[in-house]
């Protein structure tokens, strides 16, 4: 405890001084002698339903082979991450999602939940093993049937067979349903043509297909006499046993990215590439020999959603290993505040802890409140996404809130992602822009998180119109309560747990006792009024604004949703912030002990209470908050930062990572040390007589 | 013409659509059948009062061995990086900052206009030439005499003398007052005594130390006959003829950084190396042989700031480099946004141009607005430095000035680079993300301008207090007329001329005419008020609340001063962004002609109002902005988007960026090509007869 050791000793000379935040308040919350965390019991919370995989997989990680090495030239960091691939097969790490009759293990919650704490070795580590296992073989999983799992999935498992995942095109990225490549059927022969129309059409982008891909998955629109059935998938043979493209194949290397350098993305195309007809994937759509199509799905729109839903698992991973990667950052940025002092304070004491700067506080606080509330969300998200593939709570609503649910988190916990660990990187000034203290790294690999998978503004679109279709149905009876059911179709307890049965009011009565909240107003209930209240409003507004367009030209129609197509993304943005709340709070009432509530519970104050000030702009105009309580929120964030404050490495020390997670210099102590030596030498040396006397000291004494 | 060529033929069917930013709206100016700006000329304004040399510059930078090659290891980066200073040199690039007699130009403005071109080449390029010319030579020219630049500064110039500038230690940054390394005044010997004590006090990330340094200008604590005089500079020699350290100095490696790794960072540590007395630069304070100081200025505290002041060039080179490759990086975006298409907009027509979407135009074009303000901006900043520096405006008030404009100016341009050129990037989609497309390059390179020559926090307080004692100042003679005298202070007539003139009613009736101007509220005069009123405001609530501190102890008054921190620094950014909006106004009335003029008047306009929307909590809380207008900014916003769409591409192209700037890939007309080549396969396919009918309209027609 050096800190507590070089502490001014002196008691402070006013009452001010320990409430405020000042570079004299405590550091710890030792000292602050008060309700503490339970650092063990948080870690347990955060690390959620598939705790026991998330630590197996985090003791995999420990391993020095699996790490990033920084600076690896690009074509060594490919194999370096080709080789990682290998020790995950293994340690069994590639078996969870699949069958058991594969060697799998069935287990799809799980699965994802050992696959994002990859992001600590290397983020290139888990999106290779994301395109290996997570997008070619679930393609093959989730899009075939049972040929062809017997033929490919244990290859897939155990690596024999490295494959690239081919759905993006050069010119088609989100729009998956326009994309160019065509699957012709040749009834004489028996077998689909893979073939590649243009420039555009070239598939890109696309992981181990530039190098190690020995197949792919390739979506392309599936032409049958004459007719175009939409977008299938079908396996496709790449390259041969001495790594040579196949006849009919070609291909180019993306080269050098802005992160992510130890996965081999490059762009594919076929000409006129003859592959049999038993490799499109059937299992929602078959072309019989004589070349009549079925499917078990009648509607083509509805078809090519669910084909595409099955592929969700993704945007799950992503969400959380966004948080993971999130979580550490801060663990590196706070641990070295809580270390690193700069500045004398002016009071004639000392150099002051960077955790104690009012700034500092404000720029990692409310950011380490988000991630909380991600990471809890973030469980809710895996636990919905392993009822519907576990086949427990497969339904068509329950699909549809996975997918609406992962599209809101994914790009929530993406962008924060970015904006924290670079906030992190700031915070940590020049030390911060060393690769060996991670942050910057961190950064760049996680940077393309935002736009793959789906580009986070066209998910919130996704996501703004789903709300919009709900907010419909709910008015097709016109009934007087029907704004209400809407609202209550919009929380936590109807989109985390299918249920709706929780109503606003109930929700709220159970978010702890309000003592534990903001003293001053703007308490849990209220929060969550603001909240959710946004929401609703933002979607009747956009709601009422589109309705005349029903009765328009499809031009117009589409040059009026254009005009609210920024409203509803952050109506979209605004449901994904409240249902992180919701998470947040549900997650913190499952806190056992009181120390651990109170703490907790303010940092979900100051997480509601920043998501209020930053549309707080909204909260006034739609007169939700008078002027006077809304200058009020930064000074009840201000005051909450201050109260946390000496919580602040307990809550980081509570996302559980170890040294071997964090691998970053500025946050292993050294810091202290060099403080604590420093300090050492100007006490020894004034205690020796011979420190030299200050000019400006000399200078007083002449006066 | 393509996109001309292309768009549907009908007539809109709707009044509603030609305003409305809707998918089928006009894509060019030309199409657009209004006003256009004059591009040459808007160029010429965009390069400012330097666009001779700034123009010579980027045809420097066109030379292929300038650039920036993605995925180079270190090592090989480090070298190229290091003949390209010596390329720089061969065009006489690196004399202009230096005096006549010794072979420079004496044209300070031009070599900080030049040197911010060089980011296009490489940042690191730009970076380490800053090292060199920028910091370690500017050092021994502006801190040094005669003697020293006898010595020196010719081979400083020709690059035969690379060397560090070794200010920052491991444990000091901002904080350069306190740095730990002691040069220690031996009378005997005539000689200084150069040592670390402590591990932080190891000189670090400093260019040039790595490798190539030959010599480094030391900061360290001055101390002769037992007083310590503060931080001064020294001439310390690194390296022999071979590249090995010297007795008595070691160093590290900073290794990988998570960007500008063309550049060696190191670290140095001195174990009691003896220089001779004459290796202290002199200009601001010398020691006599027998180990008296004198300095021309008699206050420690006047005498360590001018010091500072002396380097306050790479503030504003930084500035300028910021602004620069924001630009570079919007016009790739914006071109791009221009020929690629994604998603059918429902109306049956066509794939929608990126550009056309109303998010996407609220992505690009306000943060556009922002960039022409930083280029007006920092143009002004140049001339300020140029005045000072050439000694025609040199007096302690422009100093001071030049100090905080540069403090204020870097702040907001480095930040805004970031945040931009990550917009960009994710505007690009998978694109953005390879490192050919330039972007994520661009932005790992920025990365670190944030924090280094300043930590833009620190800068921010920095202004923030200037702000606050000006505020004082005022109020010295408590006259009634003081608030108004204070809020003239910070406008842009006095903070760039000097010459606080310019009243602020004045100012506003000179801001164009209003028709021109946003024609339903908040026009220029409006937008002044709010931006101006904001700034006062904040500063005089700001040293209200600290009013107190005068009268308490001194932590009590650290903790009071602690608790505004986090608002003073935002009353700088406003003040900041206030002096921005001024120079975009003051630059759109130098435009000749009436298009140009209504086209940047819009542009202008929507850099206000995006201000204003940045902080209209503040504005409603304050009662400067009704409710109900503060609900008509972002429909304001929204409007003026729609209106610049068609001038997207003249906007860019006004930065004047020839194709060997930008480099990317996306941004040379292919993507426009491919777009082409996949609308004419469509085309051919639909007239050959041979287009497969879609599965949706076969089960249609069978209805």
């Amino acid at each position: 405890m050096t800190d507590a050791a070089v502490r001014p000793t002196k008691p402070a000379t006013s009452k001010r001084t320990p409430a405020g935040g000042a570079p004299t308040a405590p550091h710890t919350a030792d000292e602050a002698h008060e309700a503490r965390i339970d650092i063990a019991a948080v870690t347990d919370l955060l690390l959620g339903t598939w705790a026991d995989t998330r630590r197996e997989a985090r003791e995999m990680v420990k391993d020095p082979a699996l790490w990033r090495v920084d600076g690896l030239p690009m074509a060594e960091h490919r194999e370096r991450v080709l080789e990682q691939l290998r020790i995950v097969v293994s340690h069994g790490g590639s078996r969870r999602a699949y069958p058991k009759e594969y060697g799998g293990l069935d287990a799809n919650g799980a699965n994802v939940s050992a696959f994002l704490e990859l992001v600590l070795a290397d983020p290139s580590l888990q999106i290779k093993a994301g395109v290996q296992w997570g997008l070619f073989g679930s393609a093959i999983h989730h899009l075939g049937t049972k040929p062809h799992h017997d033929k490919w999935l244990r290859d897939v498992m155990n690596l024999d067979l490295p494959g690239a995942f081919a759905m993006t095109e050069t010119g088609h990225g989100s729009d998956v349903a326009a994309i160019g490549t065509t699957a012709t059927y040749d009834v004489d022969a028996e077998e689909f043509v893979i073939h590649t129309p243009f420039r555009g059409a070239w598939k890109d982008y696309l992981g181990n297909a530039a190098l190690h891909g020995r197949a792919a998955t390739v979506f392309a629109q599936l032409i049958s006499g004459g007719v175009n059935y939409g977008v299938h998938c079908f396996f496709v043979p790449l390259r041969d046993e001495n790594g040579s493209f196949v006849p009919g194949i070609g291909g180019e290397d993306d080269g050098v990215k802005g992160g992510l350098n130890g996965i081999d993305n490059g762009r594919l195309h076929f000409d006129q590439v003859r592959i049999p007809r038993e490799n499109l994937l059937n299992r929602y759509g078959d072309i019989a020999p004589d070349g009549t199509y079925s499917s078990p799905i009648d509607s083509p729109g509805r078809r090519f959603f669910t084909m595409l839903g099955a592929l969700v698992q993704g945007r799950v991973c992503l969400d959380g290993a966004a948080t993971t990667a999130t979580a550490a950052a801060l663990t590196i940025a706070v641990t070295y505040g809580n270390q690193r002092r700069q500045f004398d304070s002016g009071s004639g004491t000392d150099e002051v802890v960077l955790m104690d700067y009012a700034r500092h506080q404000r720029r990692l606080l409310p950011r380490l409140a988000a991630t909380y509330a991600q990471a809890f969300a973030g469980d809710e998200l895996i636990k919905k996404f392993d009822g519907v593939f576990s086949g427990r709570e497969d339904t068509p609503d329950e699909r549809e809130d996975l997918e609406t649910l992962a599209a809101a988190l994914k790009s929530l916990s993406t962008w924060n992602a970015l904006d924290t660990i670079q906030e992190a990187r700031e915070a940590c000034g020049g030390a911060g822009f060393l690769a060996e203290n991670r942050l910057v790294g961190l950064r760049a690999d996680l940077d393309v998180y935002v736009t793959f998978e789906g580009d986070n503004n066209v998910l919130l679109q996704l996501v703004g119109k789903r709300l919009l279709s709900d907010y419909a149905q709910q008015f097709k009876d016109a009934d007087a309560a029907a704004l209400a059911r809407f609202a209550v179709g919009q929380t936590a307890g109807k989109v985390f747990h299918g249920a709706g049965l929780r109503r606003l009011g109930q929700t709220v009565t159970d978010f702890g006792s309000t003592a534990r909240s903001v003293e001053l107003g703007l308490r849990a209930d209220q929060q969550h009024d603001l909240l959710s209240g946004r929401v609703q409003q933002m979607v009747a507004d956009v709601a009422g604004r589109l309705r005349p367009a029903a009765k328009m030209p499809a031009a117009d129609a589409a040059a009026l949703f254009n005009e609210n197509q920024s409203e509803l993304i952050e109506a979209a943005r605004a449901h994904g912030e409240l249902l992180q709340w919701e998470a947040l709070t549900d997650g913190v009432n499952r806190a056992a002990d009181d120390g651990t509530r109170q703490v907790l519970t303010w940092l979900r104050d100051l997480f509601g209470l920043s998501l209020i000030e930053k549309h707080l702009a909204w909260h006034l105009i739609h007169g939700r908050l008078s002027t006077q309580r809304g200058a009020a929120v930064s000074r009840y964030i201000d005051r909450l930062c201050a109260r946390l404050r000496p919580h602040s490495q307990d809550l980081v020390d509570a996302f559980g990572f170890a040294p071997e997670h964090l691998r970053a210099p500025i946050a292993s102590g050294a810091e202290r040390e060099r403080q604590h030596e420093a300090r050492e030498y100007y006490a020894a040396l004034a205690a020796s007589g011979d420190a030299p006397v200050s000019e400006k000291a000399l200078k007083k004494q002449k006066k």
